[in-house]
């Protein structure tokens, strides 16, 4: 995330909970009173979000220091400090639900995507995200699912050509949809198709789709369908993936496995901020 | 919330999906079909956030006819038809990932707020929410948890005093920090005093606070808290309120318990669109 | 004010005075000149602004030194000096007129709101401000009136409920709206009612309003009302206050007088900028 | 005003009273009530900011409908009706604030602006405006002095070039200043120089400046400089210019006089909304 | 273009030529009076830009009347009326201009891009815009050229992956930048390899790279690269090419050619606007 | 140009070439890595630029350092070193292409602006340019023309009167025009009148114009025009002035000459990066 663009983001964070003023620590603070603090883990997990919560405290006040402990990407125990904060105690009171906000968010994503990568070890399998994300925070879900160990799938609507069954529909079949987009698109963009069932795995072959995208099938179609595609293109494993069935898909061969559930259900990790 | 201003945020959802345009669509769909679809629960729970859905699609084409057949806040079963649409097929088909992003996460929180307020039912005690919302989100989130019936706590730092043990901390005690609040803030708020054990109560009982928070107590605290407060203040449990204790507490007789779980770990309902 | 919000509303200010450029200055004064300047009072009152002043200069050249002589909330003398301002002669000249705009609004914010607080002195009636601010300025407006040391009411229409005479006819009556209000507002709010006669003020007492104001009342209505509350809700005078009354009605033992005057019809304390 | 540019400060007026939401009004008026309700002067004056007030409750609800009794520049007086409003008692209740707050002060301007101009009828003298407004509503302040009659200078740092002591000081002099801006500024300015005494006039003059500002001078100075100049260029008095001196100063033949009160002081005209 | 993303552009065209009003218009021409225009090609070419202008014309009055003679695409000869337009007369002078500004540039990068186009007609070549568009612009340049009937290449850094000279320098060579790519970027994009040799494609082809770019190689040296590649990968030639070598590029087999001078140095195409 | 208000633009242009990031650089270069570039001249010209260049790559990492070789305004040759850049090696490349789109557009115009004021060289006559500019690069193309050593025109709508033929035509003839202007228009503002013959130049001299416009006359016209006019008022020659006709038209005595080319039909200037 380029700092200019997300700062934008993070602004925002902040305003839509200050608004008119933090009354209570502007009332019960004194301006100059200086404080430390602790980001302290209270569960176990993979850490992420440490330059957004810095970018949070650093956004109220230039001059506080906020050392990281432990670095986005790194396993976290219960109890371990995540960073050291040093500075102006109103900024740190005001920043700290924000900060938390998004580190908890991040971070809980993070070790989500730690925990299904784990599950496919060993598989040539990548999970990937969706475009499931929440409003507005797309950048700072996919940058956590990637910390996760886990990779991003198209960013939008825009890097990443998915011709779905509405698509297919609209344009009278895989075939004519196909060829409209390879007849405009830019040649920097693969042409992905989603299919349901084996016949549609087979004219999305026949149109040489750079990906097929297998939804919502059961594991005896997925196992035919890697076979019957072989190589000829990439394949990915879509819909309603979990950690019931994301082990034995990797397993019959496809090169993805997308999981909107990484970023549309996240469980915070409960991190919090201690004052010393 | 205010058309003129949720509207930036819908803005900024569609931006960020859309970008440099849906080339998929733009590809394969003529710029002049019409299309059809539905809104479909796949999951049941309270519905909530037809308006903003409506809102997508209108803000790409103000002529698409968004039909709503389950309101803000009723309960929905799995196949429910939730709204007709009609129009655009361009539209329909860009904004259909944004909407249902909003959609989702909305139900989602408000099938929970539901479910939490049915668990203290036949008690004085309201749910609310906390500040522990998504970053950017916090009009839609608070919005979800009322349509789910629970309640508000305050929006941001600047609607409600909250003094926290570090405000207490910074000020040297309950006492100062208190009466440095009620000297310089507007006499339209309350003031709210965490506290963490009996003495804290009864500090904060002798200051006269509006509302006392009853801090990651245990059920008997909360007991012996509310009893001494006798209802010379408003009583606020708080700190991993879950559906495992919330009946206990409310039955203890405390005013409102706030679950930040609510928003921070939500887990999106299943709603899709169909196309006719 | 936080400054990363205040700062839009500076940095909207200069855009709109310099636009495409300040043509004088750029065409009569050299680029790397360099110039010392003073603000300077020429006009008795008190000090508000400075942090702002200093701003629109550091937005114009980051290495702008201001010191302020006089800090916010000073008592200040015809002829004092204020500040002295030093660095590029181009930033002194284009930012001149804007930092004065501002400070001079504010001082005589400041100073009307002193005014009113000593005429008030000794009883333990609060001097408050009100909506009635110029669009665009109310953080600006207010941290003026606290400047001269005055109090704020409600910032806006968010963070405190003052149910009024329109509000009351739309819900049927005080007892239905402070109900209404009741029901569903967080619980970090107090509940204001306006009211304009004796029986009004019993109807709110009898809802167990927090504030009651009295609005537009003669003073023997307010003296009257104030007996009747006798310490069961906090009172609040309003409508027309002015030089001419409040004393009398701070002497009748109302807990607040709320001054549109302070910042609807604002007289600009006469600050200027000498260059040596 | 160009609709599009004022409304961004109309937004942001409204976005700083609402914010988070009109509690009071949510929580007591039912969303789908109507109201009607009147604007009424309750002091004489020339009105101004009907098209403002419109657009404040348009942009909250765009089916409101807003009739213009009385219309910008018409003089009124205490007691008229100066509109007519019907639509969403929502929309009428959160919008009330906000645009009396534009129209009393636009009102209070536009008032102050015909009383001055009446007192210098019968002569050719202008009176006319200063960059001496509140930050982010010059367009709307100057829009209010036209109003009532009196005109405009240049509307900032960028349409008008206007040579001040201290760029004087800067170029080395004022025949220095006059060379240096006509050498590079646009053909389509004109260039003033403003003069503290008669020596300076002279080199005013002696270097063709299109005006000559009066500055600070009194009256038998401004009778002289005026002689002097004799048409050659146009002048303009300047300088505490109030009520009491401008009738003299206008007698003594100059084109313009500017007059920063109009603005910087703004006593504004007390408007009611009243609910029917 | 999606009409909310394109307004932003085309509000802020119109903001920095009106900005504080448009004051020959407002002072000559009567606020109610309406007029008749034609825009008209003063040269032949091909028209791009329609709806920006109609637009524009909007954005002042949503009540103008724009209708379109001549549809993006289409071929025009000097004299042609291109589209009538009838509404507010102010709205038509103070829009006049920026319409023709977004108009003018906008065709005349249609009217190369089909020019270019043309010239390689036959062949399988397709001519390809780049990233040397006009800052602000890059949506409406890549409009015109698709409009002009050429392709676009990628739209910005997010949309495609082109490893450049410096990127196989900073990764250590061409194998392990395709490496360092293909093991973190989304699925949905292509890898296209800059080459400025023969033994640098034959690396790149070594790596399966999708897309190969013969950069600012000669004629011959292009014919090599393209039976060597022979297929197995898409091959781009790119650096100075122009109307004196593209067919020759065309003929020998590449299957895009990029050209930054459709954007990077646009001549205008005349199009003026009459009143009647 | 002010830097926090031409810092919006460059934003803007980055934004639009990053958004979600810039894929490749990202994959390829390691965070860490730095790297030394240097702008350097592909043709010979007139360099214009390098703050504009300096601040894209500072916004995307403060610590470049950007060191110009050659000035704005400085003529410079094929091969000439612009500046030499070092510091993060992500920050040059994800930012060089934005930087040399603005760069190669302002010499370009700088270059022209150049060319066309030698070729007036010995006359009265300065070249100067027009409206006719990109939309949104208004100030930086002005900027541009100035560092070419040719004039500025009026930036806008807003800072110069220019009376054109649908303004005559609206107010019903010249002098009516003239006088409406005068009668409201700010004193700080010539009057331009727009005349297309010698009828339309004596008219416009009876009112006395500030400056008179020559629009798409021949040569003996202008020279009659200027005859005619005798120093009584500005003349500026406009209408497809370009290399073949102005120094003609100079000689004939006119004192400005507007140009639309410079801006409207730009050739890039030939400049590239080149990592070390």
């Amino acid at each position: 995330m380029v700092k200019f663009i997300s700062d934008e983001t993070i602004k925002n964070a902040l305003k839509e909970d200050i608004l008119s003023g933090d009354v209570t620590t502007n009332a019960t603070v004194d301006k100059n009173m200086t404080a430390s603090a602790q980001i302290i883990a209270k569960q176990s997990g993979v850490i992420c979000g440490q330059p957004v919560a810095e970018r949070v405290f650093k956004l109220l006040d230039k001059t506080i220091n906020y050392q990281i402990i432990k670095n986005d990407g790194e396993k976290i125990n219960k109890g371990d400090v995540l960073a050291n904060i040093y500075g102006s105690a109103r900024a740190l009171l005001t920043g700290e639900r924000t900060a938390l906000n998004f580190m908890q968010r991040m971070s809980g994503i993070a070790t989500a995507a730690a925990k299904a990568s784990e599950m496919v070890k060993g598989t040539k399998t990548r999970i990937c995200d969706t475009r499931k994300t929440v409003p507005g925070l797309r950048a700072f879900d996919k940058y956590a699912v990637k910390t996760g160990g886990a990779y991003n799938h198209r960013f939008g609507l825009f890097d990443g050509i998915l011709i779905k069954d509405n698509h297919i529909k609209a344009a009278g079949g895989i075939k004519q949809a196909v060829e409209r987009a390879r007849a405009v698109l830019p040649h920097t963009l693969k042409i992905e198709v989603e299919t349901e069932n084996i016949q549609m795995v087979k004219e999305a072959l026949s149109c040489n789709a750079d990906i097929i995208m297998l939804d919502n099938m059961d594991i005896s179609q997925i196992i035919e369908a890697v076979k019957l595609i072989d190589g000829r293109a990439l394949t990915e494993a879509s819909g309603n993936m979990d950690e019931k069935n994301i082990a034995e898909i990797a397993a019959a061969g496809v090169d993805f496995i997308s999981m909107g559930a990484l970023t549309h259900s996240v469980k915070a990790l409960d991190i919090s901020m201690k004052f010393e």
